[in-house]
């Protein structure tokens, strides 16, 4: 019989509410003869501020041990800004080299975008996830005084683009449109942005069947608002993945719906699925939190460990309901409880 | 009598057509005491391809011996990329201390944005100039093995920072709405954003009127498509600023439209102004281009020499053409010549 050993991360804020949602609609979609261990980790907000603990040795050796990690969001008002993220959510994607950050965009039917008209929308964002201006390089000088300086070095290795790029070319080559685009910065940040360019046409001869194109960061803004169509995979840096996903996010709907994976291909290490959103302290407790986004998550975990049709049971669920919705506000849990009935319903039919 | 004495560089691709345009409005609107004094530079692809030059020292020594300086647009498909970009579009931004890059976004009355609705929009990022990620420092290691490593350095001042974040307040506490955002990223990239959040606020309590605000990068890109009206003056840095002003444009009816002052406050040296917009080889020649943008670049050209009765005669030119546009397409020399009508009715008017 098989069985999936299933970290939770909670965090902060919304981030147990959302996680909660989750849970039921793994429990609900997955086959009967597979055993769902789930253990729950107090890490966040909570722990620093009672320990002074963000992420230690012994629970990240406890958390190797699993097939994969869920994480609801992390961070806190009252926390420094930076301790949590560098401590916790970026030290989990480093030592487990979560170098593929998958972060899937797209426009459900009846979705409402801020966007005018009715673009077509469905491009996945690969974000390399271990390099570049997130490794801590950098430092300060002479600090608080009229003569600092403070630096931040964005690192980027051969070794390291080339195992996202390829990723990336392999995603492109398995979709209908087989296009990828390269966002970087190379007019500008010359000698990352070269790296960047020559890794990705290099590696781009061995999928002649990809067509490719590049496009500078500022430029790929532009698109997303006025061509969001013209992309199918885009390739990027940490910090463009970043900023370019959050936007990704406002013009399908809201960030209330967007699914990321912190990825290990090689699966040396499991790999982290979370919401792009964060913790959102200022509805937490409320019951307005969407758990959609991590629904999605829980779509995309669910796939990585091989039950292709159970995620695409949820991806389903997830789908109707959005076009089913109505004007009436549904708390947290309404929207998960909905989301297992549409799932459990799939069973009987699918 | 007084007199302007102009460099101009109009560049590569449709830059000298649209600086054309800007010429004759500035000449339409200066007072006729003003002695206008223009002097061309051939900087570019072309003379690059001719001398292997982007910027010579004779070239750069004379540049500095104008009031301001006039630019089209730099760049072109045959010239590596960051050659031109770094060897004499940054290259000036460095050398003329240009630490303040302007950049108003304004919707138009009756301008089409790609947002649904009719959002609200004016805003103008202050865009640090000359540090940050831009600076060039940086390099590569073993290039092109598969064990290359390649940096870019980003390297901010207190001196830097402080005086860029101290216009910025200027320039909030001078609107009705009195609002400054700082915009960086400072839980990922912690020792630059807490120099510039440290910064901005001991900088802050000398401006008690200003309310102010933060918020990272990513959220910065939700809220410029799902809630532009909330801006009224942001401060951010070079890369960040690069970013969000292109996307500043797009959700303000297009890059087509949005002008940039590239600023040494102390007058020390010249003062630079540009359209947002880049060289589009791809319509050079056709007549398509729009110099909208380059004649408000003119306008905060005319506001930073002290001619601001003639900058806001520009604008409203500029404002009353934009409301008036029908469908029927006109050519870069036809908006510039009904530009040039409108300045000249509204010194006979007004
Ligand atoms: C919280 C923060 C460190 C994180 C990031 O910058 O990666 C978040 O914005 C994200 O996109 O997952
Ligand atoms: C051409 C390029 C170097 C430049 C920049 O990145 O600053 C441009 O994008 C701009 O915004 O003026």
């Amino acid at each position: 019989s098989r069985s999936i050993r299933l970290a939770v991360i909670p965090g902060d804020g919304i981030g147990p509410e959302v996680v909660a949602q989750g849970l039921k609609v793994l429990d609900s979609v997955l086959p009967s003869d597979v055993k769902l261990e789930t253990r729950e980790y107090d890490l966040g907000a909570r722990r620093w501020h009672a320990t002074g603990e963000t992420l230690p040795d012994a629970e990240l050796a406890s958390l190797k041990q699993h097939d994969a990690i869920l994480l609801g969001a992390i961070g806190d008002p009252t926390v420094p800004s930076g301790v949590l993220e560098r401590g916790l959510l970026l030290k989990l994607r480093f030592a487990f080299d979560h170098y593929v950050n998958l972060r899937p965009s797209k426009l459900f039917p009846h979705t409402v975008s801020p966007l005018a008209g009715r673009p077509e929308i469905d491009f996945v964002v690969v974000r390399e996830g271990t390099e570049g201006p997130y490794t801590g390089n950098g430092g300060s000088l002479r600090t608080g005084t009229p003569a600092e300086v403070a630096t931040e070095v964005s690192v980027n290795t051969a070794y390291g683009v080339e195992r996202v790029v390829r990723d990336a070319y392999e995603r492109a080559q398995a979709r209908p449109r087989r296009k990828l685009t390269l966002v970087h910065k190379n007019n500008v940040l010359v000698h990352a942005g070269h790296l960047w360019k020559s890794v990705f046409d290099r590696v781009g001869r061995e999928y002649p069947e990809v067509t490719t194109d590049y496009l500078h960061v500022d430029a790929a803004t532009i698109f997303f608002v006025t061509q969001p169509e013209r992309f199918d995979v885009i390739v990027t840096d940490n910090l463009f993945g970043d900023i370019l996903t959050d936007l990704a996010a406002a013009v399908t709907g809201g960030i209330g719906l967007a699914a990321s994976g912190n990825i290990n291909p090689t699966g040396a290490f499991p790999s982290m699925f979370e919401p792009v959103h964060g913790s959102a302290p200022d509805i937490a407790g409320t019951g307005k939190a969407d758990p959609t986004a991590t629904v999605l998550s829980v779509a995309l975990l669910l796939r990585h460990l091989g039950y292709e049709a159970e995620a695409a049971r949820v991806e389903t669920a997830v789908a109707e309901d959005i076009t089913g919705r109505g004007s009436v506000v549904r708390t947290t849990d309404q929207v998960g409880d909905a989301l297992v009935s549409r799932v459990l319903a799939s069973v009987q039919t699918g």
